[in-house]
């Protein structure tokens, strides 16, 4: 299996993020896709390739313009006005006011930014872009004719949805790469995120589309990140109506609940007719991640690899979150290499 | 003229808030009203007078239940779960989302709270409460017979709405105040803001009635808070379409342009009829504030105070901002005077 990777992912390097009241050291760094590149290395899971320049086109698919506009120069307008220091929001829109654009960088981060840990800084879109394309490229590796593919990226994208970002996530990558597939003549594309947060951005991007199923496995938002969405009475509207499927856990889940819904959702992928998957890849689900609360063991890992590999789908992985650094490298290429030995 | 004053103010002491990426001392600090009733105690205005107990039978007509028994409660929860450090969110429910309640102090927050400059501490919600008795008791103070009265209120409330707080603002204490009037048998209420932001909470508590006219004359919020509301062409809706004015005006602001516009609002509060007034009471309009770009002068707010006399209305007047601390005193209690020289 081919990993596609860009160290262009560097230029994101958050120094603090807000939460709990508190300033802290980001969980979101550099060092967690680079220890994920060096155990592809050490398992030998297949090349290392770099990213193709896809331009804006499927970002603009799965994004709003003026969301991408705003993403693509909020670090000119912010650095402008408040010098070179990280860009937060510290305002945000009420229930019932207007969303009209104004002329103030902290306030368009207001309108476009759903948290205080994903600051932007001079590169974050450089970063982002790069992430997209990394994801675009591994579908085109796919379309080309391998299985299965793995696109690196980072920062992570299933957080942002088709207007807004957060969560570490500025453009949604899993949602290019599902668009790439459309885009590339598959009829029928799935999403499954096994992340431990919720992909709400994901979910937005395709709520109302029947073409794109989504399925996540999470946390219960009423006690994680991203709190707001999640729920699994939320199933998709309009066209989309029951194709999004969520399968919320409860803190201190272990493999024998977590197979059960892994086993749920990749029934409703195959019952989609799905032609090809976009795997959302987080690695937060580990017992020891210090922002997450299921008990995944490194082995289970590779079962949950084994259990996707099983639908013999051609897929595309798109790392996505996991904050145990040290262990994020075994656990994600468990992954990869548990799909693997079944494909 | 009575001042109506609760040292209870003093339990919201805010020691920082974010703004523009930055960690910085809190603006809004007790140290500002202790300045107005000093102010008030030196110029002779009146008898200082302490606040009654009216409940929260106000409260309830102005806010939802939700949020009410949110903010009375949010310290208990937070402070079980975090400690004893200020209350800030970290997440904000994106565009299209659930806005479901959660089990996680950090994010009933977000569903409620608008910014990063509004803390919640142990005394928040007896200090705010507190504020709404001072506005009520000014009301009952004129509806026994005085011609007018001024609630020294802190924390301030013109940014607090039906179901959000946020601008140092938790309880709208202007509009508890307009429905005090309400409940009290004057048919035509008015509340005009004159502080150097958006009341848009005020706005958004009777933005769907005829019988309480809401006028702000305040900075373009395009280029200032509360960014998200606060155009011209926000005029009410349903019942109160033509019911709320606004008067947003440019930087650098003197009061050549500052007069006209007051004299606008003026000018469409007679028009409605008004029998009662409430006056939102800001002097952050005044050129050395640090956080406003109007161009106010001191003598400025003895003139703003004369134009309102004018009306000769039954007026509360209810403390909101002024950072500009060391002249804050002189400032409120100028318009104040102003007012009294000509009523």
């Amino acid at each position: 299996m081919k990993t596609v990777y860009s160290d262009l992912h560097g230029l994101q390097h958050a120094e603090a993020e807000y939460i709990r009241g508190k300033r802290v050291a980001s969980f979101e760094m550099p060092r967690r896709v680079e220890l994920v590149l060096e155990r592809v290395r050490a398992v030998a899971l297949g090349p290392v390739v770099g990213i193709g320049d896809y331009g804006l086109e499927t970002v603009g698919k799965v994004h709003d313009a003026e969301f991408v506009t705003f993403l693509s120069t909020a670090w000119q307008a912010w650095s402008a006005e408040n010098g070179e220091i990280d860009a937060f929001p510290n305002a945000w829109p009420p229930p019932r006011a207007s969303r009209r654009a104004t002329k103030r960088p902290g306030a368009e981060l207001g309108r476009f930014c759903i948290d205080m840990s994903s600051p932007i800084m001079a590169g974050t879109w450089t970063a982002a872009k790069a992430a997209v394309d990394a994801a675009v490229t591994a579908v085109d590796i796919v379309a080309g004719g391998d299985h299965a593919a793995f696109a690196l990226c980072r920062p992570p994208g299933h957080h942002a949805g088709r207007d807004y970002f957060g969560g570490y996530c500025f453009l949604n990558n899993a949602a290019a790469a599902a668009q790439a597939f459309r885009d590339r003549g598959y009829g029928k594309v799935a999403v499954l995120d096994i992340d431990y947060h919720h992909g709400n951005g994901t979910q937005d991007i395709f709520y109302d589309r029947a073409d794109v199923l989504t399925v996540s496995i999470h946390a219960d938002p009423q006690v994680e990140y991203p709190y707001y969405s999640g729920y699994a009475e939320e199933t998709g509207e309009g066209a989309g109506a029951d194709f999004n499927l969520n399968l919320p856990l409860p803190w201190g889940t272990e493999y024998t609940g977590y197979g059960a819904a892994l086993a749920t959702g990749l029934g409703r992928i195959a019952a989609h007719g799905t032609e090809a998957l976009v795997v959302s890849l987080g690695v937060d689900t580990f017992g020891g991640d210090p922002i997450s609360h299921f008990k995944l063991v490194s082995d289970d890992f590779t079962r949950i690899g084994q259990a996707i590999g099983g639908l013999s789908l051609p897929t595309v992985f798109v790392m996505e979150g996991g904050y145990a650094v040290e262990e994020i490298g075994v656990n994600a290429v468990n992954v990869l290499s548990g799909f693997k030995a079944v494909a």
